[in-house]
């Protein structure tokens, strides 16, 4: 909670203009609204952090889903699933036909602009997401996708892994004037030590879980971008494509 | 190397101002300055990547070190060396009475600015630097010096870890006010979490070695900081103060 | 064995009051009850350990449950389940119509007063499960039905992991009156550190195998809860609500 | 920060008996006290959570401990140091004539009773540490010492491992009398589930390093003693016997 | 190839009573049986090592075990084919109806006294398999029908794990009088070590892979028992029941 | 880009003989061809690294696979399609009758010589199959084949494990005679140690998934054969057969 | 506790020749002797497990390994201390001038036959220990003299490591009349499937930290020998010497 | 041994121009040499692998490595140890002042051509050793002075890591002239795949423990190198430049 607010809402007691009770309810009513399901929704967290509260599809039942964007449609809020089972997104593509399921990326997208958020898929703008593999492709559309949710302008290069660098060059107008790079590789996750050494932009590094054997599912990749030897490199969790969309909108957000 | 420089070298030997062996020269030249001990300079980094050379002191003998730095002085470019054995940065300082030599942060600096880099630590910037116990200040500080050493206004919140989570509050002015929080922290590695959820920032973790047996020398950590629930956290290696500093460093500089 | 029962053994053999064979075949009768399957029960285990026997589901054949469950009630003693499958659950229900089976918490509960441990589920009581999210709730719940079934009064708290504190906030007061916390959570299981920082009850801290990547099935969570930074956290298996539920009535049980 | 204070607080806000400035700072002041070297005291923990501040000596440099154990003794609080280089304790020893240093068990303790901590080591109380082999002594002390502390009746029954249970039996008196057991233990870490299958007590289990080749340091114990097929063992970090002490303290609190 | 009968090989070369080519094919010919689908024989084992070839049935198709089958029977030596397939067994049986298939040990037997392997199980014997609980059985039951399989005379004793060592008591003469014990237990591996420390017979300790969460598969157990600090345990591979029973019966024909 | 062709561009352009703009689309258009489904093929890798483009079917839609095969039958080069499910194997036949599907080995070839890279396999050649089991078998055959695919004439010995090594016997000429040997074994990962100790060739170590427990997937051979005592053992990744036979190819083409 | 014992104490109980406050007493007076420093001695372990009680010098002081050491003499028991520091060794020798400190195995060795058990080591015996490398000897020579301290005849194999198999040949003769082998080798830990596929014998696996990078301290070698494909190896701790030699003795023991 | 002189030596027993015992006795006198310290040389290594014996200095006491040093000289062969402290390489060239003492790549060598092993390092060859960083440049030397030691011309590329990949450039010579590369890398690992992309020769990759933190000491490149998505990369041990000299000098001994 933060001081402003928290100085607001004492100067308002102590005006007499808020009750103590009142008081002590606002901050609670605020918190959140408890659902159904044991299902809590943090409706405060746009006011609070920048992004409003996104819902988690994987571990869930359906019934905890749809209790969640219904409790985010009543308050007026775009909602966001992610991690989501294909079917679990055609019943909430049944029960909002105005969303944008986006079963590749296993997104649903719920709110006035969601048509924009889809395809087809731009080749530039301020974050730039680039993958190793055609197999990495969900991982990346669910960053692409996520920063757009966010309303962050963002394009795509694909399949230009470590094997073969010269497939980079095609992109190379569109990754220079990026604001920064989200860069998705499985295997022996590379790329990310290199396109930062080539273009030095913050690169928030995605590791997948493509590969096998020794890769450990995604846990060798993991290891690779935290050793990297190139400065501005960060890390998420393997296969976090919304985690990566979210810290480059916060980014982008911040340099506004 | 960019397709903008390399057509303006194409367009100047297809006009005869450039020879073929020249052009060839300059590519190699530009590349880096190849020293005794094995060691080679990027010399083009800051070009390339908006941040100047980088020397890693960890692994290296203090000649390695000095012909690092000695190529950087002579090519008219400033000098951060990290991780460095305090001996060693005796050494240094002997050599170059003008650096700033931070043993505590590990670290020596050369260049125009080197002494406005060290302390009194600011307790605010753009960039701040939160701890979450008083072991972990040396990673902590190694990170506020990067990223000064690197132009960015930087502060520090210490020892405010979430066993008590109200010793924030104090800091909650600044940390508000700035674009970026770096979040050092060992043992649980919990605070990045609960800093992204109060302020809302990119969070750009560090996990630390602080900690014992299951600690595993930071590795509890890292998975802890990787596995986030909280949106807008990215990690990077154990007590690598230094990636951080200069993440947030690129980071802010798009940001401007 | 304890001393007071051996002692009063020997004295009745001393006595002449019992034969040594009779003395030896009591010392095997009260030990335990071998049936079909290979299956041994540990009949006087609530005379030794203060809790009566309790059936592990996992890895077992439908046989081999039912075994041991009517062995339990030919004794006179409550059965309880733990870990079963849903249809194996399905089959107890039908052999024991009288019986409570809890799917969501995969648990058969078989005694006097097994429909009292069920829904609806309390919000205050003795021991609180606190669960960080929606898809916590599985592990929650066997926790809470677990204690419960030990003659505990629990309640539960949902969805209130540190990315959004404040959602504890509601469930202030009955996470003051309670004597333990049972603290549930998957992905980075920071909420142990932070509850026990906030209110100070002992934790019992339950890791989940929620998340994905480099949650590496509830072992990051594990690694951050032993780790952790507040005193008075001890953790037990992953998804272990059993055991945090049994482990509870015992602390419990000493405090009355 | 708990509902009652808060509400309080409000209160006299709205009276007009404290002012808001005067509630902003009085929620700071009782937060924290920022000392030199990085180090912040929670001066307030023994309010909120029922146990005074602790200070962990490991990875501090003496001036750091040196000004945490005078900010508290200043604050009129007692001190506890864990984790203690034996020169840091000297150190402190000098400074504070009056504290009990515990070299064997790495403890530090600055306070009224400072001197009744210590040995002799009692062979019973409410909380009774079992230790597993004569290596893992020093853990053992650390946790009742620690559980001392704070006020707890403890014992210890010493070197009763796994390969030799009837070393138990001399100490099934006192085994059977207390509230709880502290079992600590090394090498395969059979021993809590043992203790908790013989005398039914919550036991906190206390993995120690002690072993080699695949002890992993402890972690082979850890392991162990989580997948304990004994009902009521909860485990804390690898060596950390300050923390089953102080975990076995508020279990005991709790309870009176 | 033994010393001795290469020495009698030569003197017969020697001799003239054997050709050099001859003795080359000899050599050859004793090697192996190369069948179809990339399967050899090692039909010289018995005479070589004093137990025949036995063929893993896990990882391979039907096709492969019955071409290794029919080549041992073409041999005239007995069959054992381990961790097989239900349906694969059924197939094996339908081929050769004197054979005895053991579902639950995922055994297939084919030889003179296949019949005398099978249940009834014995309670006593020259080797004495210990089960720590009921879903160990199929490991147990792997480890006792190998070890008669290799003509040793075995018994079991089931579900008798550390919760509850008393159920140990009725079997106390049978494990006293055999020469060795396997002790198969999964989640914390705490059985071989108490067993070793109470009987004092050489143990083979069979981790298994009943558990969950932290148990690792069986990773767990086997730490545990590698770090037995009792004296006379030795381990195998997780759930290698056969692993198990061979070497019994090696220990045991070397003790006639 | 090697510097050779880079020079030879730059003169042409020099000369006149190639403008700027034609220089630059050259780079560009040798680099890669972009399809459909976030494809993109180095149809220059043949030219640059002396192996044509090959594509992993592991992760990738039949839809991806697809677009890429007929991106390189378009370019006229040869296919080779790895790690294929069986079912996306008969469509790719479907789709051209004319290529090579092994479902064993899990490939598909396309091209002139596609029929002549399938069985019979031969039992001689310059790179020689070694496998330890027949379970390995699939393995050992895509490492055969990818071989035979590069050109190289290449050779199997079957299921000649540590367990019984003079069933290497039959096969001493062809390995003597071979110019490298590739040995694919799993569980305890020993066959590529004793080989090279045996024959003194080059061995290029491949692990396999085959075994269970504490075989972790393969990781157990992996780790062994790094850490072969014998000189001249390299290791691939685990089931990595493709990789083997291309690295045995590329020293083969290198020895010419 | 034995039945057999047992039951004569209770018979004894019965006929009056034994008070019931004496039977309780013989039962704990047998059950040990607690000392000084932490240390509790098993003095009934030889009636109980065939083997005397050893005292594990790894982990304790001098003052607690002299208390140990003392006790067993005071109760006319024989002494064997294993993982001994040099320094520590040395200071038991002035103790007992008539003991026997082998620094190279860690070991000392108190009673009549103590001087027996040194060197000059033999080259056959009952039990065989085979080390694969120089740097393996320390472990294999604890092996060798632990299994003599317990009366075993065993003779050594060194430094015929697999690769280089051949120079097993002049250890055949002893090999194959030996009654089971103990192979000690670190790096892949291959030895110990090659031996028990040529010889036939039981293997003790001893496992033993030489290597480096991947060797993981012994672990790889752990996983290659539990992942034997040969039957007939069980293993032990890394480096455990004594536990292999303790082994042996049992198992020879039961062979009598 | 191979069937060849296998062979021979049977026909010449079989003309009786061999004894069977004369026989007997070559075949053990061929097999090796047993020194005092438990020392066991392969000096038939050359004849039977192609490259001598090499001495492993790493786990040896000064005695042992002079034992076989000595013992190589005695027999007329060459010496190359590995892995040596400073202080027993000193020893050794006091010993052997003719040798070659190479510190910093902890190798000592004796022969007719040792001089021509060491310094000044060529920048081209067959072999091309590149490394990535100044730390990795003792491994390097390692593997480069290897490769000499066996007769094949070798260069180095230092310092040229992926963060700044044009600084191969100026080796882009050397490197597509040679035969092979061999790359050395620590911290990400991602250099091989790099080269291997590049330039298109069989890569040899040698991970170094050069890193901190999640580089687990080099666990991590390892897992990137052996996850290469370029093919024609093979891996050895950590820090193994040994073994990455001796596998260039069989295949180029191969290709000749």
């Amino acid at each position: 909670m933060d001081q402003t607010s928290l100085k607001r809402l004492l100067e308002e007691v102590a005006s007499g203009a808020v009750s103590t009770d009142e008081a002590l309810a606002r901050l609670r009513l605020r918190a959140s609204a408890s659902l159904a399901e044991g299902v809590t929704l943090d409706l405060d967290r746009e006011g609070r952090c920048g992004q409003p509260e996104v819902v988690l599809g994987q571990g869930k039942t359906l019934e905890q889903i749809r209790a969640a964007v219904s409790g985010l449609a009543d308050a007026g809020q775009r909602a966001l699933v992610t991690r989501l089972d294909p079917g679990h997104g055609e019943s909430l593509l049944a029960d909002y036909p105005q969303g944008l399921h986006l079963p590749e990326a296993r997104l649903f997208v719920l709110g006035p602009s969601a048509s924009e958020i889809g395809p087809p898929w731009p080749e530039s703008g301020e974050a730039m997401v680039i993958s190793a593999g055609a197999a990495d492709r969900a991982v990346a559309l669910e960053a692409l996708a996520t920063a757009r949710f966010y309303g962050v302008s963002a394009g795509m290069a694909s399949d230009v892994g470590v094997s073969g660098l010269h497939r980079l060059l095609p992109h190379a107008k569109a990754l220079t004037e990026a604001r920064l790079h989200i860069v998705v590789a499985g295997m022996e996750g590379a790329l990310p030590s290199v396109v930062a050494g080539l273009f030095g932009k913050p690169v928030i590094a995605v590791p997948t879980s493509v590969g096998y054997g020794t890769g450990l599912g995604g846990l060798s990749a993991v290891l690779a971008m935290l050793n990297s030897c190139a400065a501005g490199v960060a890390v998420v969790n393997v296969d976090n494509g919304f985690g990566a969309g979210a810290m480059a909108a916060k980014i982008i957000g911040e340099a506004r």
